[in-house]
């Protein structure tokens, strides 16, 4: 049996997308590579599962190495459900996530696809990382992204990740030379400002499509969109505990029983 | 100009269900309602948003009552985007989503469309609840609920919610009489033991349905597992913000700038 780890690589910009194909070109040289990824785009989809419709598996090979790939009908987080409970059949030794096309820093994180998917596997007890890179182009460099990707798989292999937390890693859209280092940082307090662009279909019905601009509300040097904007990959822990343990004393004040 | 509060209320099962119906009767004796509702069912989606396909939205009448209606092609998540921006075209002062069939405790939260209608309000600034009921079925009874729900909003009204938090409520299956009270939890740990069932279309292809076995994997009395298992309305304070702050010093442990 191989003692190389087995690395479960997905995605949500599809199977074909550059931003998997340089994730897989690394993770080939860390262990042995299992791809289980959406066969169409899936950006946004946050942690949506397929519940209503049924889902498909195709056996594919989109490239030469030694990787195994399979391509999914469904989300991101389909494919980490599918992948561990039917098509790898046990527990891989680490599930990543991307390299997304586009930033998923700040709030973003709680619509991206890339980052459900690591926080699926996270559930499911499996150490994850998402990872990004700060450029929508589809042609985009991912060279600095994968030197830095494999720096940080490397120390999670060593050193494991604690329960119930996976890593959220965004990396700047800049050279080798002008990365200055790997940052850990908090999620930025940000939000969209949605634009919605109205249009008449050739019927004449009125339709949206959902635009808007990012707005960062968190001038903290200690988030992630301080360390992106000065060169630093930033690396978030995230947890699916979503409770808000802060705020558990204010509503146990609250006249709830009368 | 109208002192009552105006009450954005929306669901993931769909405009028609008799969950958001019932949302709809208790919140008019509240305030003025607007409904932005998803046009068919939209269970287990997430945070998902739509960025790669259009958006309709249509003036409808459900019910009589004075509520405005609209139903929307979209993901809940799609739904408050929409009523914020376009439809009503000012911040409502309440956000109110479900009530759900089906609960929406522990981990489901974060499959959950219904909790992430919420969310979203929440990321928008507006105080926000999620309610579910913890029954699938489509003609459940919603009026010790619907007693519940009314309790949580005139003390949300009253009190407001702290900054980036918002309410994950669940409602026993049990009657009015049964149900013991309100509790304030945090969100069992838990998870999913998927079970895909797997068969073959008419041209002998594969394909798969997800279900699967929910597991609570925690027996702490502070859980809104155990609330619910104990005959009490769990009130769960949840946020968006996921970093895993106690994480942090372990991961500048590492050796990630060598």
């Amino acid at each position: 049996m191989s003692k190389r780890p087995l690395i479960l690589v997905t995605n949500d910009d599809g199977i074909t997308a550059p931003g998997v194909r340089a994730l897989i070109e690394v993770m080939s040289e860390l262990g042995e590579v299992v791809v289980v990824a959406p066969d169409s785009p899936q950006s946004g989809m946050g942690h949506a599962i397929t519940i209503n419709s049924t889902l498909f598996v195709e056996k594919v090979k989109v490239d030469k190495g030694s990787q195994k790939e399979y391509s999914c009908s469904g989300t991101p987080v389909d494919c980490v459900k599918l992948a561990v409970k039917e098509i790898i059949g046990r527990r891989p030794d680490l599930c990543v996530s991307g390299i997304n096309h586009g930033a998923n820093s700040s709030i973003n994180v709680i619509y991206s696809g890339t980052m459900s998917a690591a926080l699926e596997a996270g559930i499911e007890g499996i150490p994850a990382i998402g990872f990004s890179l700060c450029d929508y182009n589809w042609n985009a460099n991912f060279e600095p992204a994968k030197i830095h990707a494999k720096t940080i798989v490397e120390n999670v292999l060593e050193h494991g990740l604690p329960t119930g937390v996976v890593l959220n890693v965004n990396i700047p859209n800049l050279s080798k030379k002008e990365i200055k280092g790997i940052k850990v940082c908090r999620q930025a307090k940000a939000n969209w400002k949605e634009e919605f662009d109205k249009r008449k279909n050739p019927q004449g019905r009125d339709y949206y499509w959902l635009t808007g601009k990012f707005v960062n509300l968190d001038d903290g040097e200690d988030t992630d969109e301080w360390a992106l904007e000065h060169g630093y990959v930033s690396v978030v822990p995230v947890h699916f505990d979503l409770t808000a343990h802060h705020a558990m004393q204010h509503l146990n004040s609250w006249k709830l029983n009368d």
